[in-house]
């Protein structure tokens, strides 16, 4: 037994990582416990699931990362409870770690808003597994239409819709956009792919709330120009397996869609909920925490939670909004904290964020930026995009490769990654569904020739 | 309705894909019909296994590969039967297709020679889905051995067995003995990957029989090398989730391993089974069929079997071995012949094999190669390899960059695709056999600690 302070960091993402790598130096013993074993690049995620990388692209193992840092350990594991008063947590596997000082990064998850029956008909973007899901998803919609003759069915397997406006849901569109204009333009033989119809639904009055603006109407235009539709001010009120029911004001829309993708919302990981009920820690609706200007528990001076969980306010009293960037400066001043604590006795100055901006992509080579109070858009708010993340990837591994191919990639419209892996259950799906075309009696026509075209 | 001939190919393997690509001049209509979206390049299989690449990257999308030939079409889908009698095939969403000329490519699967109960504890090498399983099956394997102190139950953990010592075997073998030696020599911090155990076992007496035997020798060596213990002339006589029993002659020999890997052999897909069922064809032991010299099923001048499925016989009478040489130059002559039946209403001379030589790769910058008569091992043998392989890929796309990213981490001994992904239900057995470990009153030594190091 050491008598180095112990340092538990729950979570390995943008807001773990940076702490523990920030606690390299310090004369503490680090544990970081995450239920993967890989650091997820989250912001190029919704290129997994339109094809352009491959999971391993935006993927780093944990233990690569941390293998140099000698005070640091991995742990493979399911945090279920987390007891600040006993300064313990507690593993799915029934394994109890004490701690000393306690990091909780264990950030959100999507939220249907009570709804949890629509996660079946339309899959939300947080996971590797659900990117695959996906992509698995779009690239089954167009081969099934190949094989429909029927125009309104086949219609409504050409119909994408995308709930929710915001980075992910405006990435997701546009890059579908161009999947159905560029990648599969001379794929098919039955169906024009660039007919399909993709849908980018929000109930705000505009997409891309947080933005100002001018840069939400010129995304708007880049969108079109994808052959996006954009339609704001829908409230969306059921989804099923043929598609989504929403209210226009008071008027009932139906959408006909046989590929639904959710980018609504995110709550907390259960986590909070268990902070919460062991602390009387206050939440907010989606049940993230809310923290004290040193981003501590309040009444619990060594527990930190950072990221996403994290309720932390700005000067002007603003929620600090869910972004890498607030978890990974998060992540550093607990780590500083910590290590000023252990050293003082004392800790540091409230938690300031340092505001670098924000910036969404619309396909290819477009994007719309908002950084240090300049409004970009179009390449060069693209370029600014590729430069940040390209930094990102590569303080961990020789990862230039993957800009390398993604750049060759937007060239030439190529996806290197379209493969439709997983589960045969859903090939069994697919089958099913020509299948009950086929013995439909009022759809004689939809039966599939193809002795000879 | 043309009037030109319809093709129908069954596999987008190597030897279904030449035989589409073979037609593109030819006045025919081509279909291609296979069960999945992509064309997989199979001897790199191991590699997405062991993580050094991501499925994305040795697998290219069949609708991308003929999206050019404007005669050829892609039809996603399962064929349940064959009948060369009504010149049909059948889906299993239930469409029928007729064919004017049929060219079954549709492989071999793996074979547990009738112990299909072993499966579940040692998965194969063929699919897309097995090699991220098996990758999830090695990396997990290291993430319980690091959670559990008693030494023998640890030392399961680190015994990985590999059945088989054919070319995936060995190739699999080496690839382990460098992850656990190399890539992961860092990252842990209670067990020393370089202690794995590595045993390649197979019953005969040497390993690569096809090879020549000083070939075998030094392929052996290169394996001890790298850590990996080779047995040969032993019996597998059962696989359990705790390891495996087998024969050493009259000797039973007990192996508590808990990744067991299984290369042990193939059986012809389920489709010869139709085939012969409706025409009297025969097969061999493992279900290939016989084919006539110009690689028709005798009695259908129309119908050509091709690739692993097909057993064709060289001139000296022994069988063609399982290759892709083998089933691209199989593909490539059925289409020849086709386009010269319609042509002149005559075929061609019998298909003769052009034997360009096999390569088997022992870990990093190692392989062992017999073409044309010249042996080579080490060094010149992988660079052949790697030119071959790097010569067939290149044909599809700007592919260039996967080997120059493989050969990067090749030499930097980092693999960028060591996730863990895939169903929770494998994080729920990690939890439950750690929560077994605990609970077993005679393993109290066995509780996690990890208050402080």
């Amino acid at each position: 037994m050491s008598a180095r302070p112990h340092v538990v960091i729950i979570g390995g993402g943008f807001g773990g990582l940076r702490a523990a790598q920030g606690l390299k130096n310090a004369p503490v013993d680090v544990t970081l416990v995450d239920r993967r074993n890989f650091h997820l690049f989250q912001p190029l995620l919704y290129q997994v699931a339109t094809g352009s990388l491959s999971p391993g692209e935006i993927a780093t193992p944990l233990r690569g990362v941390l293998s140099k840092q000698r005070n640091a350990r991995v742990l493979l594991g399911d945090v279920v409870d987390v007891n600040p008063k006993t300064n313990s947590i507690l593993l799915a596997d029934g394994a109890i770690i004490q701690y000393d000082f306690l990091i909780v990064a264990s950030g959100t998850q999507s939220s249907y808003y009570g709804h949890d029956e629509w996660r079946k008909w339309a899959p939300s973007l947080k996971s590797i597994e659900e990117a695959t899901e996906i992509r698995h998803k779009i690239l089954y919609a167009f081969e099934v239409a190949e094989r429909i003759s029927d125009p309104l069915v086949r219609a409504s397997w050409l119909r994408f819709v995308i709930i929710g406006a915001g980075p992910t849901g405006v990435e997701l569109a546009g890059a579908i956009g161009e999947i159905a204009r560029q990648t599969l333009k001379n794929d098919f033989r039955s169906i024009h792919p660039e007919e399909a119809q993709i849908i980018l639904m929000d109930g705000a009055p505009r997409i891309l709330m947080p933005y100002p603006e001018d840069l939400s109407h010129k995304a708007a235009k880049s969108l079109e120009g994808l052959g996006v539709q954009v339609r704001t001010g829908v409230m969306v009120k059921g989804i099923d397996r043929e598609g989504v029911t929403a209210m226009r004001g008071s008027t009932e829309v139906r959408l006909n869609a046989r590929t639904v993708l959710w980018a609504g919302g995110v709550a907390a990981s259960p986590l909070a909920v268990a902070l919460a009920k062991n602390t009387a820690a206050e939440t907010d609706k989606s049940g993230r925490i809310k923290v004290s200007a040193d981003l501590t528990l309040p009444g619990f001076r060594n527990v930190f939670v950072v990221g996403d969980l994290a309720i932390s306010l700005d000067r002007s009293g603003k929620p600090l909004p869910g972004l890498a960037q607030v978890a990974m400066q998060g992540g550093t001043y607990a780590a500083k904290c910590i290590a000023k604590k252990i050293r003082t006795g004392e800790g540091l100055p409230p938690f300031k964020y340092f505001d670098k901006g924000s910036i969404a992509v619309i396909g290819r080579a477009a994007a719309v930026a908002n950084t240090f109070g300049v409004k970009l858009s179009g390449l060069l708010a693209w370029l600014t995009w590729a430069f940040i993340h390209l930094m990102y990837i590569v303080q961990f591994e020789s990862r230039v490769l993957v800009f390398i191919q993604w750049a060759i990639q937007d060239l030439t419209f190529s996806r290197s990654s379209r493969l439709i892996t997983g589960s045969t259950t859903s090939d069994f799906d697919f089958n099913q569904e020509l299948a009950a075309r086929r013995s439909d009696p009022g759809a004689a026509e939809n039966q599939v020739t193809v002795s000879a075209r």
